[in-house]
């Protein structure tokens, strides 16, 4: 079949691999319904990543089992399924306090960006839908195992509460996604962080309520005045580099969380800064298998449309043209047909 | 009268000093019931920080109001008060938001290592007993003010619940209010690291289940020796060096809060690393202001004992051997009879 795989520094090609097999007994075979490109493939294809190569590329999925493990007990084929990026036996202590993406079995999926793809430790992974999902729903419920589920993350790590100012630091898909997971936690005023006119709309589509062109100090500044000069009561970071950290803890009131899941580059913090500064921060990759069954029922219900963030759609064969075009923010986040 | 000055490091002296005065009408001047001396006077003590010298030290107080200021409504003189080490006015919005150690007016008390000593914004900062407290709880009405505030604040940040399995690193005065305050918090085990005896004991006298003496990687192997491999649902960081904030951070369990008191010194934290390891941190000087209701109220009804943490009692005149039997860890605090 086609797969995709990162050779180097921009060099990502659409390419002969071999089918995926049942590795382990816990291991299910599926084929997706589409796949796409995450804003943290961006990192490896920029080369800031020390990641071995050739790599197999691509870890959002959902689709349809083929093929289930032996030891596998709660999917079967034929059943729509959805996952999360991060691969976690949900049994474990950490899983069981929903730091799922922490789990003792922890891995990482690969290779999603093909028509086929094995997902391991399938039964605490994946949930099934009770019936295939309309055409329709498909976007949206991609979106949920990873880009929405890292937005929610940002979110529940923030603490945002019904009522509540928050303020989104990243405009990328993440981004967007957590303005829609705030508005859904009942914030009240959601201020999205983002100079580029379609993002914005989407961010207001989302639920936004204030949008801030400006960056850094000024952009700072800007919250600070939109909130009495109080600062938001919590802040998702969703982009990971030094000067977007800096931003969000920085717009964030004293005592309030900021809650990261951009992937941190080059950021140090220093502790006596910190804490009088007197932020609180929670981060990490998001634990999306806890918010899996919530996530799938309000696409299902057709409270939430997080297919939205899509505005490139391709064939998986154009997969390089899918990266270049993420890369030079061309597109916000692209589909792939697969 | 005399006080308290630090002229440089391990040079601090008892010497006449001008009686404190009204300066502001937010200002009242208090006769003090006793003082104490700090773990965070020994950075300076220690020429740690980069402080103005000659200081005047001292900033855990209570006693009795001796003159008002003309704008001060809440207290009266003769009346018993017991306040927090952060001044504040608890009417902005960070201190609506119970974070009066970021108020918007904040200073830090200084020179309550005397007799009588001058507390600005006083409506804000301090509360007044009903009555005058008996002799026998001027200790614990003490350590209120700053040192089980913080200790309190460290396991608040790290939403210490009923239940909970709690580590706190550092057996100093504020390790021991954190291992005090996560027992009435309703922690079912309270892991503190102590190698010191006295602390040991005085440690599980406040609540501790479990001793670790171990540090540093072996210390937090044990930690999760003891909790089946997963860490701590809260870890308290009462020190503030580099060691133990690494120590804090690996105790606890992915998605846990470090709640962190120790003022930082050389503290350096890796973005990326913090990230993966998925541990929340939230710190910074105690809102003491927020507690001070609950904790009067707790030691005025003898449900604690704080003031046990004092192990030495000394006349002010001998303050620089109190400073020197703290530094040398001869004592775990020192009330000084003022």
């Amino acid at each position: 079949m086609l797969g995709t795989m990162l050779y180097g520094p921009r060099d990502v090609r659409c390419e002969e691999v071999p089918e995926p097999k049942i590795v382990h007994p816990t291991d299910v075979v599926i084929r997706l319904s589409a796949s796409c490109i995450c804003g943290s493939d961006l990192w490896p294809f920029r080369g800031l990543n020390g990641v071995t190569l050739p790599m197999a590329m691509g870890h959002e999925y959902c689709g349809v089992v083929e093929e289930v493990g032996s030891a596998v007990t709660t999917v079967r084929p034929g059943q729509f399924v959805v996952g999360s990026f991060c691969i976690s036996d949900n049994t474990c202590p950490h899983c069981r306090r929903g730091f799922q993406s922490s789990c003792v079995q922890r891995e990482f999926m690969t290779g999603a960006q093909a028509p086929r793809a094995r997902v391991p430790l399938a039964d605490g992974t994946l949930i099934a839908t009770e019936a295939p999902p309309p055409d329709d729903l498909i976007p949206s419920l991609l979106a949920v195992s990873d880009v929405l589920g890292t937005g929610w993350y940002a979110a529940d790590a923030a603490r945002v509460e019904p009522g509540s100012t928050v303020a989104v630091v990243g405009d990328g898909a993440v981004g967007l996604m957590g303005v829609l997971a705030a508005k859904q936690m009942g914030a009240e005023r959601i201020i999205a962080m983002s100079r580029h006119k379609a993002r914005q709309n989407l961010a207001l589509e989302f639920g936004a309520t204030d949008i801030v062109t400006e960056r850094g100090d000024q952009g700072v500044d800007r919250v600070k005045a939109l909130t009495d000069g109080v600062g938001a009561d919590s802040v998702l970071e969703c982009v990971g580099t030094k000067e977007s950290m800096m931003q969000a803890l920085e717009c964030a009131r004293p005592g309030a969380m900021v809650g990261y899941v951009g992937v941190p580059h080059g950021v140090e913090l220093d502790g006596q800064w910190l804490f009088f500064l007197q932020r609180g921060l929670l981060g990490g990759p998001a634990p999306v298998r806890r918010f899996l069954p919530r996530l799938t029922d309000l696409v299902l219900q057709r409270k939430i449309n997080p297919g939205k963030v899509f505005d490139l759609t391709l064939p998986l064969a154009d997969v390089a043209e899918g990266y270049r075009a993420m890369d030079e923010r061309r597109a916000i986040k692209v589909m792939l047909r697969v």
